[in-house]
Parts: structure tokens; C-alpha cells; sequence
């Protein structure tokens, strides 16, 4: 930061009423204009999606003082985007001109963890690992386990309803949510929700604002739901010489009852992405392999044969139990580090290191797992793209992921068409166009064409009765 | 029915257009206005709420045929009251005057059962207990068990979001709502929701509908996630010489990070009124019972003993595991006459039969399980009423069953002051007005107690932005 930057951004303040404002409610050191900071609150990870530098940054670290900066920005009539960790993968925590963006890191204390009534409450800005570590040392579990656990934060995985690896047995963000205190477009403070196991006093406002990705108003206090610590885990590896094999040994796996605690898939693609990352010992002359875990304790060895069986039964060319928990622990790790294997392996497949990767994510019922890896395949081909698929097999929620150049417009328009061809087939499976990214920028059209006009409509009412100004995240989701 | 009084019926109909629109959608046989069906449809079970007799009940048999009552009633300016089986404890389904009651027992098929993406899609009049026990069939199990179970339908489930024994380790109704068939207050036809595991796409509308108890819309369709079926269960009974000491049982079990299936609560005035209106050998002289069972398959034995001692340690009198499944059935099966048993021990308790209930409803953190009980005892003392304490302990939902004269002013007067400390010290530990029940005409005001001024103008908002003109079940919730 040099010092004619700094001029510049005093000159700045100076110079505008509504960052004299915030900085009146918060002091200095929370309103940010420094450009090499406004330029890094610019966008999440999406790809593909518009943003635009903002005019300020706050940091609030109180309800009242996020309360002061919804008030500011509406009556100086600024876009107000929340922010957490900015690794969102839809666009939605994009700034746009002119923005007041609100960053929750600030607010990053666990006020609470009640291991007789199993609740924890935390401000937006802690990050998932933290709270995952804090109730694990009280024996307890916190289970949404997104892809960024290690930096993504609360309030972030509730704005998008976050999923992960564990969703296939123990579900996604919005079944742990129980409370949520939420700055309203008029700057009011709305407490939802309990403390209670069960409740159904009024409208369940707790879920409306989970997933609504910071267009209804700023989350500043979490209650979450904790459960028992699991048991230790089993692991299975099952190879197949076909992805249709593999999604068929999915739906076998439901039909019979079972009730993996992890069930992941991985395409050659990513198989050879992550051995070129980083050497595991996979197999990458396979077509797709199955990661299992199971944690039901003393009856975890007898499930684990009898995924073992139906995988060996859908064809697997090879089934493996991990040997012990550091083996386990590897293959989790090699499945954790799809995306960033991915990443390189489509900035490498390029020349200037131009690669680039669209990634998708669609959920089909888990009965046509197999027709969707089918249709992505016929997809690659027709279009002309290589896409990887990875994701959680067992919730039958997928993330192919097209690989482009960047430098080169024919191939970005190939991987739009790729990406557009991956949803009409999800729609077409009876299935959604986001199983756990969300909407945010880059799914707007599909999400109108996925719930019709008719739910366009609510979803309209519902914005407006909300915040009639438009004041949060406009753009957004609609 | 006499002649006179189809006359009159007929009579009716010939003069009022809003009838006339009906018949010519429905057919006649769907258009009922004989007057003892019409008192038949005025009500539902709970106690102390207002009602009115409907102009007619229409009992129509598709989504369209709904959403033609919607427009007729909304052109003619006729408030709508959807109704299920009427069993409901808060007044919800209670009519208003000159009501179109619309009863959607006539929609009562179940359209889809898939094994392998564990789903089912079902007409909204679907009594609860014919859905579980399709599903059973199939090796399936669909685990919402309110009281009413054997009656109550699926629709009526999801408007109020009800509860149930099993919600202790599975969850409510919501829990496995996935989307929604909703006929909205313009005759449109909303689909919310998905048939996938997990989806992310727009604001959860599913949830906004669940427990909206009829004020929202219509709900024409439902689908609801599967789980598979449990493994068989052990049960075991505590006995506890003070109601003190059972609650921390309770809190002990979450404590240690026990999950047990069930986990009930019965207290002293229970066991007697279930031991007078059937003979099962319940040991009268306690002050509590807790009925516990644990499915956990092979692992069920030790979690039982776990149990035990816990209980042992808590102070239990006795503890006893049931020998086999038929003692295990016979156990539940007293649980679940707590309600019929209760009605008629209050009936008795008055001269001329006058006695009957007030039916309470309140939920606490599991760690306040026991201050809870203690409280409603005092309450008990002060207001000079009999109430007798069962429910889904180890949620923290109970329900206190005030006894009172129904031919005395002051009886009454006094019932409904224990009702009022009830909700006030369930608030003050931090619970909530309603665990199962729902608000209806019950708990309007104590709703607004607990979420507040911001909160009820948000409830207002999304009301008005849903149904502008009032049409769906006026004066209910807020």
C-alpha cells in the first residue's frame, strides 16, 4: 500500500457522506477503502460470472453496529452485498458498482455450546472447521461439511445452505439450523426460530432466509444443532471400468437400505488430475471410482461387506477396505483435493496456463445417477470439451466440471453450451440445477426455468415484502 | 337427515351464486350443504377456540378442481378453510362463517413409491398410517407419528408440521418434506421443492408452506423423503419417584450422547388415567415413567443398558427392559392412549361429565427438561388445578393437561391462568409456545410474545405478499 494510494482513499472519504456515515457508526478501522482490499471483496470463486469493485468494505463486529450499516447504505440508497469467506461458487457474494460490501469475519465468536440441550451459537464469521473442532472437543458433531470447511464461515454456508461430504447421511446445512438473528432491510433486528429440538410457533422464517444467499437480509447470529460424536468410520474403494457401473452400484446401494456416512465418485478425469497433483497410488486406467465410508459402529464391518457385495455385483473391477484409519484418512484427503487437482489440470491443459474450469453442480433422485453420468459423457463429446465429474454420488448431486480456455472465445462458448446442455438433462432426470451451490449470478436463468413462472412470481412477492428497496445483494438468485 | 332438511339445503343453493360456481366445478356430489355435515366440518379437537358453521364443505378431487374452489370462493369474496381429518389441537381447521370449507379427503392416492431414490409423492387427504404402512411394504419407513397417526392425513401433517414419538432421533414432518403441489390465492398452481435428495435452487418455499398451518395456500400434493427401515427396537421403562429426577434422566441420556428412538415421559396422573381406562399393571405410585427404545441393531443391547444406567444413577426406583417385542408394543401402546385416557379422566373428574382438558403444548432445551416440570407443578399449586404432564421428553416437548369444570366459569378462568404461567415459563427457559400443536386460534397471542413486534410484521408481510386479500384461513396464526 503506498502512500499516494492511501491519499487517494482518504481523499475518498472525505469526499462522501455515506462513508462518513459508516465510519461515524463503526470507526475507521472498520470501513475499508484501500483499492488492493476493494479489489480482493470483488468476487467469490465463481467463474463466469459479473463483478464489480466496490466503494467500501465494512467489518462490522456487533448486531448493532450491522444494523448501523444496513440503515446507512438504504438511506443513501447503496447496494448492500454481505460477505463471508468469498468461497462461494456462484457468484452470489459478487460485488456490484458502487457496493457497500459487508464482510462478517469480524464477527467471529462462539458464544455458546450446550452439550445437554446440543445446540451451539456462533456469530456469521466463524469459520466451519473452527466450530467443527470446538464441538468435537465436547464430543459432539457439526456435521455440514462443505468442500471449504477449512475456511469457509458459518454465515456463509448458511446464505447458500451448504452441503458436503456427509449431506448422504446426515444432511445439509438448513437441517441444523434451528435459530438465526437477521438484520432486516430497515435495519430492525428479527430473531427466528429456538433453542428447542422441536417448534412450530409461526412460519418457519429460519429456512426461508437459509439458501437465500443475502438477499432477504444480513444473518448475525447462528443457533445451530449439534449431534453425538459418530463412531469411527469403515472405508471401501470399489473401481469400475465404467461410470454407468458406478451408478448403478449407487442405486443398488440405496435400494438395499444401506447407509453410507460417505459415498463419492470420482471419473477418471479427476483420478489422473489428482495423481498429477499429488501421487496417491490411485488408479487411473479406471473409469470411475467409488469412495464408501460407513460408522455404524459394531455393525460398520457387516454394512461394509455388504457395499462391498452390491458394488462387486454392479461389476467393480476391484473392491478395497481402507487398512486403517491413516489409509482412510488419505483416500479423503485425495477425494478433498479434487478441486484444487482440477483447477491445475485445466490451467495445464492450456497453453499460458489459460485453462480454466465451469463448474457445474446438479442433483438428479439417485435413481437416474446413471443416465445423468451417461448424458454428461454424450455431452463432452458433443460439444467438444473435456468435463470431469466428481461429487456425492450418494445424493446423487454432481459437479461436472468443463474445462475451457479462457483465451479463447469459441472454447468458453463450447463449455457455456456444455454447462447449459448439464441442466436441461438435470431438469430433464427429474432433478435441480444446484444441489448445494446455489443460484447467485450464475444460475439465475435456470433456476426461472427450473421453478416457472409461477415461482418466479413468489419468489418476487417474497423478495419485495422483504426488502422493497432491492437494498441486499441486488442481482442476485432472480 | 330429513326432508326438510334437504329442503332447505336445496333452498340455499338455488340462492347463492358462490354455491352455484362450486357445483357447476365440482359436480354435486362434491358440494355439501346438508346442515349436520356442515356442523360436522365446524371444528377441530382443540378445546377453548372459537368456531363458526361453514356456508358449505367441498370436498374436491384434483388439483384443478382446488384451485376452481380457490377462484370461486376468492370472486365471491368467501373466506377459505382447508381441512384434513380435523384432528388437529390448536384450532387451525377450526371454520369461520360463511366459510368454503375445503376438505381434501377426496384426494387421497398415493401417486408414487420409489425404493431407490426413497421417495413418495401423495395426494394431500392420504391418512398418515396408510402412507407408513405402503412404505413398509416396500421395506421402507416414513417416520412422522403424530398422535393422531391412525387419522390424520398427510396434508394436515404438513400444514401443521406435525410431531410425533419418533422425532426424538427422526425428526418432524418438515424433516422430510422434499416439495410441494401448492394451489396459491390466485388459482395458480405453485411447485416448490424438488424430488432430489439435496437442491439449493431459490428460496426454500417447501418449508414456508410446512406448518403454515392453511394460510398460505392449498397444498394439492406432497413429496416426502424415505428413510430405510429401522432396525427392530429394545425398550425399557424407568420409573422415577419424582418428576425431577426424570428429567435429568433425560438430560443425562443427551448428555453421554446417547440416541434413543423414543423417549416419552408419563407422569403420575397419566399412569393412573391410563390404568383406569385400560388395566396395564403401570406402576400408579410413581411420579414419572420414562418409556425409552433404542434401534441401533447389534449395538441396541449396550445402548439399552446405557440407559439404564443413567437412569440408576438419575435415581430411577426401577428399571426394566420389556422382555419382547409384545410387552415392547404393549408399552407404546399405553403411551399412545395418554390422550383418549386422559379426556376421560378429566370427563369424570367434574359432575355430569362436564370435566375436560385444556391441551397444552410447550417446548424447552433439553437441559431445562426438569425445570420445566417442577414449574408446571407450581403452576398446578398456584392456579389450584389438576395437570397432568406426558410427552416427548426427550425433545423437551410436553404437554400439560389442565383439568377443568367446563360448566364453572371459575374453573375455567383458573385452567386458562395455569395455561398462560405455562407458556410464560416455557418462553422464560427458553423454549417456545407450541413443540408440535401449531398456533391456530390457540396461541396467536403467546406467538407474538415469543417472536416479537419485528417478527409479526414479517409474518404479516409475507401473508400479504402470499395472500393479499385474506382469502385462506382467516384469523389463524397471526
Amino acid at each position: 500500500m503506498t502512500d499516494v494510494r492511501r491519499r487517494v482513499s482518504l481523499c475518498c472519504v472525505a469526499t462522501s457522506p455515506l462513508l462518513a456515515d459508516l465510519r461515524a457508526a463503526l470507526g475507521d478501522d472498520a470501513v475499508l477503502t484501500d483499492p488492493d482490499l476493494l479489489r480482493m471483496h470483488e468476487r467469490d470463486e465463481a467463474d463466469l460470472c459479473a463483478s464489480a469493485t466496490p466503494l467500501v468494505v465494512v467489518r462490522p463486529r456487533t448486531t448493532e453496529e450491522v444494523s448501523a450499516v444496513v440503515r446507512a447504505a438504504a438511506r443513501h440508497g447503496a447496494p448492500l452485498v454481505p460477505q463471508g469467506a468469498r468461497t462461494g461458487l456462484a457468484g452470489a457474494a459478487n460485488s456490484v458498482a458502487d457496493a457497500v460490501v459487508l464482510s462478517t469475519v469480524a464477527m467471529d465468536r462462539i458464544l455458546e455450546i450446550d452439550p445437554v440441550s446440543r445446540i451451539a451459537v456462533v456469530q456469521p464469521g466463524v469459520v466451519n472447521a473452527t466450530l467443527a473442532g470446538a464441538v468435537r472437543r465436547e464430543g459432539l458433531y457439526y456435521p455440514p461439511d462443505p468442500g471449504s470447511w477449512e475456511s469457509s464461515t458459518i454465515g456463509g454456508n448458511v446464505s447458500t445452505n451448504a452441503g458436503g461430504m456427509c449431506c448422504v447421511k446426515y444432511g445439509v446445512t438448513t437441517e441444523y439450523v434451528l435459530g438465526l438473528e437477521v438484520v432486516l432491510a430497515s435495519g430492525e433486528v428479527l430473531r427466528t426460530g429456538r433453542r428447542t429440538a422441536k417448534g412450530v410457533a409461526g412460519y418457519d422464517l429460519t429456512r426461508l432466509f437459509v439458501g437465500s444467499e443475502g438477499t432477504l437480509g444480513v444473518v448475525t447470529e447462528v443457533t445451530v444443532a449439534l449431534r453425538p460424536a459418530p463412531e469411527e468410520s469403515l472405508t471401501l474403494v470399489a473401481v469400475f471400468d465404467s461410470t454407468a457401473e458406478a451408478g448403478a452400484a449407487v442405486a443398488q446401494i440405496a435400494a438395499k437400505g444401506l447407509a453410507p456416512s460417505l459415498l463419492e465418485l470420482l471419473d477418471r478425469t479427476h483420478l489422473r488430475a489428482i495423481e498429477a497433483y499429488r501421487p496417491m497410488g490411485l488408479r487411473t486406467d479406471a473409469q470411475a471410482l467409488l469412495l464408501a465410508a460407513v460408522d455404524t459402529g459394531s455393525r460398520a464391518a457387516d454394512d461394509l461387506a455388504r457395499i462391498a457385495e452390491v458394488c462387486e455385483a454392479a461389476g467393480a473391477d476391484e473392491v478395497y477396505a481402507a487398512s486403517d484409519a491413516v489409509e482412510a484418512a488419505a483416500l479423503l484427503q485425495a477425494r478433498r483435493m479434487a478441486h484444487p487437482a482440477m483447477e491445475r489440470f485445466a490451467a495445464e491443459a492450456y497453453p499460458g496456463g489459460n485453462g480454466g474450469l465451469i463448474i457445474d453442480d446438479v442433483a438428479v433422485p439417485r435413481g437416474s445417477l446413471a443416465a445423468l453420468l451417461d448424458g454428461v459423457a454424450r455431452v463432452a463429446a458433443e460439444c467438444g470439451v473435456p468435463i470431469g465429474v466428481v461429487g456425492h454420488a450418494g445424493d446423487g448431486n454432481m459437479h461436472p466440471n468443463i474445462v475451457v480456455d479462457r483465451a479463447d472465445p469459441a472454447s468458453l462458448e463450447r463449455g457455456r453450451r456444455a454447462f447449459d446442455e448439464i441442466m436441461r438433462l438435470g431438469l430433464e432426470l427429474g432433478g435441480t440445477c444446484t444441489g448445494e451451490h446455489g443460484v447467485g449470478l450464475l444460475k439465475r436463468d435456470w433456476l426461472a426455468r427450473e421453478i416457472g413462472p409461477v415461482g418466479v412470481r413468489v419468489h418476487q412477492a417474497i423478495k419485495a415484502a422483504l426488502d422493497p428497496e432491492g437494498l441486499f445483494n441486488p442481482g442476485k438468485v432472480l
